[in-house]
C-alpha cells in the first residue's frame, strides 16, 4: 500500500519523528492530570488553529459504543472540529446515562477553556475519546482540571505533538506519530493501542491533521477509504474495542487544495504507516504476520478468507513457535465462508511453496520462520480477488498481558 | 441438558466406566500399530455383531476435509455400517487423491480381513476415521498390517470398549467413554479431543454404539438433534478440524424398540457427558467455562451471542486470570451480529451480578472466580431465546502445546 501511495506522491516523505502538529495550524500537547494512578501523561489536546475547521470520523462498529464514541458521533455530523480532548486512563464505556454526562462535561469545559483562552468555542466542536479499563466512571475532578491547565500548555512545534502521542498511550511502548510531507501541505496522525488487542486498554485510537485545504466530504472520504484498506484489516485477535475512534482534521493553513486523488493518497500513506507502528508494538507480539489470500473468487472473499486465517489461534500459536504447520492454514481457510476448491489451494511461507494442489510440498516442514516477519499467501486459484490482513502471533506474552490486566 | 434427559429417563443411569461395548452385539479393541512413533496404542476397531446394522454420521463442516471423512460421509449414505476401524498418529487431510486411496485401502483391507473372519463384509460396510498431523500420508505398511491383526484382537467384554478410547487419544490426557443403560437397552460412546483445540492433532472423533432397535433414520434424528446441543456448542477455540467425525451404530441385539424420544434423549445425555470430558481433557484447560446467553430475541441469536463471547481471546485469557473483567464480555457480545439494547445488558459471573443494565455493579471487581468452574450469565432483555455454549480458558499451556506441536 506504500508502494501505491510512494507512486501517487514522488517527491512525497514519511518522517516518523514527526505527528499531528507537523501540519502547519495545529497546536497540541500532553499533560499528567492524574488520571492514571501511576502519573504519567493521561491528558492530550489537538488544537486547530484554522483558518478551516473540517473534520470527518469513523467509529468502532460494536454495538456496545462508550460515551466518548456517542458523543464524538453525534458532533461529527456537522462535519466541523475545533478540537480532539483524549484521555487514557479510563475508557468511560459502560458507565450508563452519567458517563455519556461526563463526557459531555469535559466538551463543556474545554470549550470554555479555550473561549476564556481567546477562542470562542462551542462544546459541539470538541471531539472526546477516551482509552483504559471498561466500566469505571472517570476521576472528573482530575479530568476537569486538567483540560482548563492543557490549553495554556499547548503549543505549535513539533513537541507538542509528540507530548500528545504519549499522553494516549496505555500499554502502548513507544508513542506512534507520524507525517507525510507533500509538496507544499502536510498530513500528520499519531496512534495507540491496535483493534483490540486489549478491549479494555488497548483501544485504538488516531488523530489526523492536515493543512490542505479539503471539505468535510473530502476528508471523510479519504478517511474511509484510508481506513478500509489499513485499520479495517489490522486484526490481532479479531474484535474492535467499545472506543476505537479515528478522526481526521484539516485547518486550510497550507492554503493547497490536492486532488481528491492526492488527499487519498496521503491520507492512505499515513495510515499505512501508523497500521504498521501499532502492528509492530501490539502486545505480546514475536512476529509481525501478513497474511494474502489471492486468486479468490472476488476482493471481498479474499478479505473474509484472510481474516479468517489471521484471526485463529492455531495459525498464531503455530507461527509463535516458528512452526511451518501449513495444515493449520488450510483448516482456517476451510472454515471461511468462501468458495474454494480444496485440490487447488496452495501456499506459501515466506516465499517457500508449502502446499501445492492443496497437498504438502517437499521441504515444507522444514522451511524457517525463525524471523520476525512472517508472509503467508494463501492462493485459492478461483479468481482474480486478493487481500491482505496484518496480525500478529499469539504468544506467552500475549497471555500474560491479558490475564494480569486489570486484577 | 443432563437434566433435562433424566427426567425422561428416571430409570437410567450414566456409567463413565464403560463405552461403546456396553450395549449388546458390539466388540471392540485398540493396538498398537507401530503408526505413532511412540509405540502407543493407535489403531482402533468398533465392530457391530448385529442383528441390525444401522448408521447415521456427523461430520465436520470444514471445507477441506480430510479422505477418510470423504469416505465415510460417502459410505454412510447408505444408512449402514459393520465396523468403523479408527486411527491416530495421523490426519491423512490433505494428502490429494493418494491419501484418499489409503482409506479406501484401509476399508478394504477390514473387510478382507472380518470376511476371512467369518463375517462376510464390504469395504462400504466401513466407516475410517483419522487424526494426527495434517498433510503427512500414513505408512499404510502398518496401517494394512495392523488392520489386520486387530480383527483378531476384538473382544466383546468391556476391556474392548476402554483400549480402543485409548486408542483415539491424541493429546488427550484421559480416556473418554461413558455409557447409558436404560431400563432394558443402552447407549455406549467414546470420544476424543474437542472441536478444533489442535486441528492437526485433537480432531474430534466419536463413536456411539446402541443395542436399541433403531433405523438409521431414528439414529440420524437422535444424533443431528444431540450434536447441535452438545458437539456443537463446545467451542474452544473457534474452530472446526477437517477430520471432525460423530458415528452412531445400532445392533438391534437388545430386541427393544425406544419411541424416538427415548432415543433422543439416551443419545443426548451419553453426547453431553462425552462433551463434558472434552471440555475437561481439553488442552491448556485450567478453568471449565460455561457462557449462556438469555433474553435475545431467539434461541439462534442467544447462539450467535454466546459462541461470539466463547471465542473471544481477550475474556479468554482473563478468564485463565481469575478476573472478573465483565467489560471484555460486552465488548465481546456488541460485536456479535445480535438485536441488543446496551443500556439493558446484564451480565454476572457464577451468579454474582457484575454488570446490570450495561453498567458496572458494585463490588463486581471483586468476584472470586479462582475456582475451576466458571459460569457466565449474559441476559440481553430483548427477548426469550436463549443458549449456552461450553469453552475453556486462554492459558499458557495452551499457546505452549500448540506452539511446540508439530516441531
Amino acid at each position: 500500500m506504500s508502494g501505491a501511495c510512494a507512486a501517487n506522491h514522488p517527491t512525497s516523505k514519511l518522517v516518523r519523528t514527526q505527528g499531528v502538529t507537523a501540519p502547519a495550524g495545529f497546536r497540541a500537547t500532553g499533560i499528567s492530570a492524574g488520571i492514571k494512578a501511576t502519573g504519567k501523561l493521561d491528558l492530550a489536546l489537538v488544537f486547530n488553529e484554522g483558518p478551516d475547521h473540517h473534520a470527518a470520523g469513523v467509529f468502532t462498529r460494536n454495538q456496545i459504543k462508550a460515551a466518548p464514541v456517542q458523543w464524538s458521533q453525534q458532533v461529527l455530523t456537522t462535519g466541523r472540529l475545533r478540537a480532539v480532548i483524549l484521555n487514557s486512563g479510563g475508557a468511560n464505556a459502560c458507565t450508563g446515562p452519567l458517563g455519556f454526562q461526563d463526557t459531555h462535561a469535559t466538551a463543556e469545559a474545554l470549550a470554555a477553556a479555550l473561549s476564556d483562552w481567546g477562542t470562542e468555542t462551542g462544546a459541539i466542536e470538541v471531539a472526546v475519546c477516551s482509552t483504559g479499563l471498561i466500566g469505571d466512571r472517570l476521576p472528573m475532578d482530575k479530568v476537569l482540571a486538567g483540560v482548563t491547565e492543557i490549553v495554556h500548555e499547548m503549543a505549535g512545534g513539533l513537541t507538542g505533538g509528540e507530548e500528545a502521542a504519549r499522553a494516549i498511550m496505555t500499554t502502548d511502548t513507544v508513542p506512534k506519530q507520524v507525517a507525510l510531507h507533500a509538496e507544499n501541505w502536510t498530513v500528520g496522525g499519531m496512534a495507540k493501542g491496535a483493534g483490540m488487542m486489549a478491549p479494555s486498554l488497548a483501544t485504538m485510537l488516531v488523530v489526523l491533521t492536515t493543512d490542505a485545504v479539503a471539505d468535510a466530504t473530502a476528508l471523510d472520504t479519504a478517511l474511509r477509504r484510508a481506513a478500509a484498506k489499513t485499520f479495517d484489516r489490522l486484526d490481532i485477535d479479531g474484535s474492535c474495542s467499545t472506543n476505537d475512534t479515528v478522526l481526521l482534521l484539516s485547518s486550510g493553513a497550507s492554503e493547497v487544495t490536492p486532488s481528491q486523488d492526492e488527499l487519498d493518497a496521503a491520507v492512505l500513506a499515513v495510515c499505512d504507516d501508523l497500521c504498521a507502528q501499532l502492528q509492530a508494538d501490539a502486545e505480546g507480539v514475536t512476529k509481525k504476520v501478513t497474511i494474502t489470500v489471492a486468486g479468490a473468487l472476488n476482493d471481498d472473499e479474499a478479505l473474509v478468507a484472510a481474516r479468517a486465517v489471521a484471526r485463529d489461534s492455531l495459525v498464531k500459536t503455530a507461527l509463535f513457535g516458528s512452526d511451518p504447520n501449513w495444515g493449520r492454514v488450510l483448516a482456517s481457510v476451510g472454515i471461511a465462508p468462501v468458495t474454494l476448491d480444496p485440490q487447488r489451494i496452495s501456499v506459501s511461507f515466506n516465499g517457500s511453496p508449502v502446499c501445492v494442489d492443496g497437498a504438502g510440498a517437499p521441504g515444507a516442514r522444514e522451511v524457517d520462520l525463525s524471523g520476525d516477519v512472517i508472509e503467508v499467501l494463501i492462493d485459492l486459484a478461483s479468481g482474480s480477488g486478493t487481500a491482505s490482513v496484518r496480525t500478529t502471533d499469539l504468544s506467552h506474552a500475549y497471555v500474560e498481558e491479558n490475564s494480569a490486566y486489570s486484577s
